[in-house]
């Protein structure tokens, strides 16, 4: 599949590399077609990964990770061209980190909204799906570096999207039985609501490969 | 041990009635001193279960439970009396849920203060512990219902009163290595931030017992 992954932090260069390594064709945007970090990426990863400009990566992906930080993420989009995220699945890993107002950050939209919901309402044509923004980029690309099974969430208003999402988390290797869709994308303010407690466990622990795992109760 | 419970609600009486059960002297507060709830369960929780004004429970408490919903803390604590919580370890177990938008509820103070601090303001001589604001009761008080460990948080400025919580929740079935002492206070903030995601959790999977488990890397 061609995938676009917007961002070259941390988050965007482990994805990236992962989906390389599953085959798949990986162009990263950033700002400019020359950034540095990009093309060291490229470098690195092989043949099938290529770097280009918000837009090119956008134009390329069939489907499009949004690996900014959240901060910059809609203006990144923006550049990335409304036109390129039409009816595109737009997995959503960023988190409304505001670190303007010291340690540990607060969020910049939450409660009553979500940055996933931004997103949708400014592009209303992309399928938003909200996933794997509640851990360490290491745990997202390999869950199973943890000892026991855990749980990543999904939201978002396309079924079609959300099944596209389960199947790269499979490729990732996500159980099934991991993964819980939530609901709609309005659900993300649920789990952008987990950052503030993920970064106090990992104020706490110092240990940030971490997730959280669900454990219900059998029903009956 | 004498302990206090404010609220009348099912997370007053669960708790209040599995204090009995382990032997402790319960009384429970509301805002008179004739509530038909709190009689209710004065009559079958058993002879150490007693009942009174909010401020007739805080006076006999050496250890005070909030159980009021959220947006009446405050105000019960008040008419409790400042005095009545002086050097007392005040468990809050209360979420700043705001139901008056709809379903599923926000939160009426999130991301940059929480309810317990709010209340450790308020009442600035009273030892506020914030602990097991992130479950249903019934998993509170008997967390081997649950068929796997799993993970319960605690904040607070002062490690007596938070080893003091720590012991009543090794009473409570919680296992050493379930507790994680998150810090000071303020890392209240994240545990009542995970309410948004506890309601979608329950919204989905339509099952209310259950809880989220800390699963880390082994270091190095």
């Amino acid at each position: 599949m061609k995938i676009a992954i917007l961002g070259t932090g941390m988050v965007g260069v482990t994805i990236g590399t992962k989906l390389v390594e599953l085959g798949h064709e990986v162009r990263m945007g950033s700002r400019t077609a020359t950034n540095e970090k990009a093309a060291a990426w490229v470098k690195t990863a092989g043949a099938k990964a290529s770097a280009g400009t918000f837009e090119a990566a956008a134009a390329f992906g069939e489907v499009v990770f949004n690996c900014t930080s959240g901060s910059g993420a809609v203006e990144a989009l923006v550049m990335a061209g409304e036109k390129n995220l039409e009816g595109k699945v737009l997995i959503d890993v960023s988190n409304p980190l505001d670190f303007s107002k010291g340690m540990p950050p607060t969020l910049f939209v939450s409660n009553t909204d979500s940055l996933a919901e931004v997103i949708q309402r400014r592009f209303p044509k992309a399928q938003v799906v909200k996933a794997l923004n509640t851990m360490s980029c290491s745990v997202m690309v390999n869950p199973r570096l943890l000892p026991d099974t855990h749980t990543t969430f999904l939201s978002g208003n396309d079924a079609s999207a959300k099944a596209t999402v389960k199947a790269l988390l499979s490729q990732f290797g996500w159980k099934r039985e991991e993964v819980l869709d939530l609901g709609e994308l309005s659900t993300a303010r649920g789990t952008e609501s987990l950052l503030p407690l993920w970064l106090r466990v990992w104020g706490a622990t110092q240990n940030g490969t971490f997730n959280f795992k669900l454990v219900a109760a059998k029903p009956g």
